[in-house]
């Protein structure tokens, strides 16, 4: 399961502006692993750097040297698509008639379709598949003699998910849809300037303070007159109608020491397995998380239910994109390259919390190492209910019918990956942790509520 | 001196496209050698891959596999403004309301920011500083429901040189500006298909033989239906009244293989190195050339002359792009890097023939080489007249304020390069050997005499 | 603190051993990150691949297809002088008059100055600064007619830490030296062969099972025969009085589900928490570890405490080695790259734990962090102890004037990195936990007390 | 047919010696294309960097600046056995009981099979199969204390090939072997310092002057106190009776421009024409040269024959190393993708002359050519003897097997290759224009009488 990108953006004069995006883009490479870019304004002129790889790999000093101004964003990628291209690394830099824009996009349009029949009809020509560059065109021919008003446009017709980060000559923009499906966040660094980001967890690495999140809906412009913000929803329309915001946030997607909603991510985790051992209890000695990114919930897990939290997986630290496959015979022994148990397991009865289970093909494997190790009882506890339905906002999750849950009950399910028993946290239980009881926000991936209409596509593109 | 581009096309189901046009761009390489690509259509499906370096250093098997199809494109390139970068490799691919579109362009639209205005007007982004770009853009949005129809409307609006390759879903066109400003032409594939190629060089090496070339103003499109071309320009208005080749094509650029308005370029080139030693004959004991583009102009003048034809100087096969600078020590040495003298000159009355002088920076430390082998006279003829103007055309010739002859006399160019005598074949000396007596060619560079206006630029642009 | 190198060696005929390597030199990646290799041998001919970085980026299917075989021996490097050079990486494969050798080795010989010199003397030139050539020069060289017996004379001759896979025409061979500095191990797979490895974690991944420690000084070598193994040392030297395992293994090298002396790593970390939690107990209302290398400590202390385990601080997962460097402003704020701060710690008493401090650079940013994210008191404790004095036997710990606690007192220590608190483990504590009470474990990095002598180096070297 | 390795030295106090290395080698280029690299010696530290490729490639400012010192050598490789890796670039670097070692070596000892022996047996271990390692082992291990003694202790021991340049802490070496196989010269930098090098092409480009070539059988010493040089071969041993320079430097290896026994290679080639035209004249319309080897022989051949020279096939002169195959429609045609001829031969009786014919596979594509481009007949004149023998001393010509002329009569071979006459230089015509009437040349490759025995290989070796 991947999320599809982080944003960034910053305005402070004086400062080494694309250093600091670096940075910010580090902290954020949780969001996507495929490539990563940096786009400043000097004076008119655009500085544009991006590539392939990982925040780490794409920037060194000598192209961060020449990405000079007083105003920057950032963007890192996953694909949504699978393609993997240098093509669409972000930020997307075009000229216009307004002069220079770039934006980043972390999201996905689901009215792209049409979105994209209307540019082609209106003489424009494309370069990708890609729905981010859609949004660059559309801000390009939208109406409007200024920035505001043509973002404004784009939203009346834009549909789905997308937070972005926009740059132009002299101002740094921030949007969320009206739905708020991904997070966006503003901060204050001390007296030199102001910044945004997709999660506050990018604030702490540059030294500036989490300020608040966007509304859904709303636009914040950074510029020489500092903050201004507004909100483009109409005025009798109430926020809680349709924000939307993706729960897999909370149970995936965010990092643990980001806010969201003004809730600290790792404490609304905890919540999660707390309840989970309420709803599903089980006899046991120890309760473990798959790392890393289920310890909270398991630590939420073994709190409520008394059973001491333990270790008992431990996994590869230096995993690396390696496109060497197994041999027949190590299929054969269902050995795990990721992980490895730790010794000793003998006789015990063992709690295993994981965040959610997608297709369920590495479960399995988890469950036969633990038993090898010795465990004598696997209890699987998962912190989130089962996933039926695809996303079209902006997560690559898999077709429905690659999800385990939209194609096997619970039984079958436990039966599959071989457990003793297995339990879900359900939606209600869910909802009962999260902000808001749960009533502002995107779970369609485990009801098929769409909060918006997704266009059907017009068959496979021109683009390889 | 460098030119800009080399385009080819061909229409050829059956076969394998790709692999002929690597080998065409291949026999095009001295047209660029910044970068290359080749655009392949398979049913509606585009295949684009394009690189930095030699076509040899671009593409591979693996690269080449991958670009199936009936029908393809390709470019190689040389920058017109310096930038060496991958977002200007050539061919350009879009979508469009009419299906996939791909350019390959030879030379440089002189209405440019007019042209570039129109489009951001229209509310298209751009995404280089490219007249390239700006084609695709003009194409995507051009007035018709046929490219047919596109093209011709196209043509209507761009001023300037424009040789160009076109892939659509189903057909390869190639157009010709009016004037005809840079070559292009036609081939037959025996029953297998039809090519296309800025220059008739590219035939052979895969085996397809010349037709003819295409017209000033001309059009022809490959397709199911074979060969469709017709004229853009009036009825009423002569073919000779318009055209203006590139005079230089004929001097330097061309390959000596080539043919040239009926005529073979080695031809051209060795009549006037013979009208030169007519204007400007020498007392002298050998006839040398600047390897390797003077060779068949001192060959004319050696046979003309009664001079007997040598070699006296060497030129470094193996020469590659080297960032390594002479130190000091080695400059004021005046040490040729490229060239070394034969041992011996010793008391011999050397002519030096070169097909043109640029700014003169090469041929000074050429002479002292000369003399330093023992040369007692050197008498420097140029088979072309003083260069004095730049060009708009799609030759990176040089600013004016950088052309040795728009800002000093024979005598003076003369004295500067350490010569005892120097001639330039005369400008009518030069359109005498030409076909059409020169009445058809673009001899701006000498006269300042431009075919057509040149727009002013609007200012630097904002992509760095 | 970087440990020097993991070795792996196979002997299996019929199987896939340069994909089984590969595996287990990914799971052998905590020990060496810098550079990765393989070699094998077939009939007499051997195939070596190696190349900087990571196993996952140096090997690819196209070159793990040459390397055939049915035997191999692998490598991961960590530098111990700091220079990162293809040169450097291993295995070393030589021709010797008995066929073809290559070795992998982890440690440093403390005599490599007068072995070198033995070298030069004998007419052999050295391509590198590197001991790990010292040793194939010196198995090329040793008296015998066979490698058992040349292995015999080169372990007479070598002081210091070797723990050495060697790769042979017909066998693979284990050596560690009669100290036993470094771990190694023997593991079974099936019926199909046996392999060799510095960690049993390497083992799991391949489906291999563990079978025991080689003992300090045994050669065991694995060919056509099996395994067959002998010791070395004098019959009436006792192990215990040479075993010098180096007990930063149980602190921080080893992989917690490996096995050292027949213990898990995992709980002698966790007794390690304890004894440090008696030792060194707080007033306090959460016990947090140092990501990720304490968390076992951190456990144990907690448990042992009965102060509740909790998580504080986030590591970037996605960290890669990156050359960007914080600016003034970011360095002025203290400002973590690496690390983020839970969000709110509001007026809690946190134990931090950590498993060493060597310099101390990172634990005061660390402090700091947990101050700003509300922490009222930071207790630290640290589960070994103080670190006054440099590794001579493979481990790059830093000069001595760069360890903190060469140069400070505790208390002095615990005001520069702004704690509250600070405890160390006493090396009594430390021996408690450990197998065999701490009698058979080189400490010196804590004591002083070398096993071996080292030599004074001559010089600087003549390789840059 | 491929050269094995130009070779370069410097001693320079003062001056930028890696510089002068650099563009010195870059004059070497056609000496050898598949590696490069410098070895610079700075009080007792070697610099070293190679790499695979051009010199222009494997050098930039950033490699060079680390390249201090006083003192260098330098080396230009093609591999004599195929295999292009990075561990067979050169300069060789070692350390021994006198300190740094570097060598770069042009040529192939025949007597390799032994000394490898011989090495093995003393105990060193060989990481590679080239015998330029061979050569560092075993001045490692010479007898005597200096460099000098060491020196000649290895000429007493090596046979075949070797013209050297090696570099010590202190002073640069040139070795030539006693039969003089390969070139070698001696230069001076004005007041500067000296340089040594393969030929004298490499001075002028560096602002040398050329002094003389090595004696066969000659050490020189560049040092503090100047040029030293002594004979190693015995006194009442003549010159005349060894020296056996490969006479296939004069038909094709060296660089026109550079001096060989005191004569100008170019004219050598010239006058090859001239004999060649004696021995084999014919009735024809135009001489020509295959580019770009063949030039000087066809102006002498054209000189001498009365009949006009001139060009009628172009070379691409962007030839990269391309691994695209031409497809079987390409094959079929015979196409060349290397050549192209110029438009109209229409009638001519063509002489067309190479230098040499060595498997015979590139005559007949271009005799086809020329036939194609109208071409009446076709007269193909070799201005060097039939090539029967493979060559052991340092060029990879091909096996016996492969050379047309040991498997065909001159009648077959005109058949094969489609001319209307053939004729090869004989070899007593050879004689008659290189220097010395051929007295002191090797012409094993024409006659099979090879100078120096050849060891038999002991089968094939451990590297793969």
């Amino acid at each position: 399961m991947k999320e599809a990108c982080g944003v960034f953006g910053i305005y402070a004069p004086g400062v080494d502006v694309a250093r600091l995006t670096f940075f910010a883009l580090y902290a954020l490479q949780h969001r996507g692993q495929e490539s990563a870019g940096i786009c400043t304004s000097e004076r008119g002129v655009a500085h544009l750097h991006k590539g392939l790889g990982l925040v780490s790999q794409v920037f060194n000093e000598d192209n961060l040297h020449l990405l000079r101004g007083d105003l920057a964003i950032g963007h890192t990628r996953y694909s949504t698509t699978g393609s993997v291209k240098l093509l669409n690394a972000q930020p997307y830099l075009i000229e216009t008639a307004l002069g220079l824009l770039a934006i980043a996009h972390n999201g996905n349009l689901t009215n792209t379709p049409t979105l994209r029949r209307d540019l082609l009809q209106r003489g424009v020509g494309l370069t990708s598949s890609s729905d981010s560059e859609v949004i660059t065109q559309m801000l390009a021919g939208a109406a409007g003699d200024t920035w505001d008003a043509r973002i404004a446009d784009f939203m009346r017709r834009a549909q789905g998910a997308y937070s972005l980060t926009i740059l132009t000559r002299d101002a740094v923009y921030a949007v969320r849809d009206p739905w708020g499906f991904r997070p966006l966040c503003l901060g204050k660094l001390n007296d030199s300037g102001w910044v945004l980001a997709s999660e506050s967890c990018a604030f702490g690495p540059i030294g500036a303070d989490f300020v608040r999140e966007l509304e859904p809906g709303e636009i914040v412009r950074l510029d020489a007159n500092g903050v201004t913000s507004w909100q483009t929803r109409d005025q009798n329309s109430d926020t809680a109608e349709h924000a939307a915001l993706c729960i897999f946030e909370y149970v995936y997607f965010a990092r643990p020491d980001s806010i969201l909603e003004g809730h600290s991510v790792h404490n609304v985790r905890r919540k999660m397995g707390r309840q989970l051992a309420r709803e599903h209890p089980a006899e046991a000695d120890i309760v473990i998380g798959v790392p890393d990114s289920a310890t909270a919930h398991a630590i939420g897990y073994a709190y409520e239910s008394g059973i001491p939290f333990g270790e008992a997986l431990i996994k590869n630290r230096y995993i690396g994109r390696t496109f060497i496959q197994p041999d027949q015979r190590m299929r054969d022994l269902g050995v795990a390259i990721k992980y490895n148990p730790l010794a000793d397991l003998k006789g015990e009865r063992v709690v295993l919390v994981d965040d959610s289970i997608v297709r369920g093909t590495t479960s399995g494997p988890i469950v036969a190492l633990l038993r090898q190790a010795g465990a004598k009882e696997v209890h699987m506890r998962v912190a989130s209910p089962p996933i039926r339905y695809p996303c079209f906002m902006g997560v690559d999750m898999a077709r429905q019918e690659q999800l385990i849950a939209a194609n096997m009950s619970v039984d079958e399910i436990a039966a599959h990956i071989g457990v003793d028993s297995l339990g879900y946290l359900s939606i209600e239980g869910l909802r009962s942790v999260v902000p808001f009881d749960g009533t502002r926000h995107c779970q369609a991936c485990f009801t098929g509520d769409y909060p918006v209409g997704v266009d059907e596509s017009f068959g496979k593109g021109m683009f390889e």
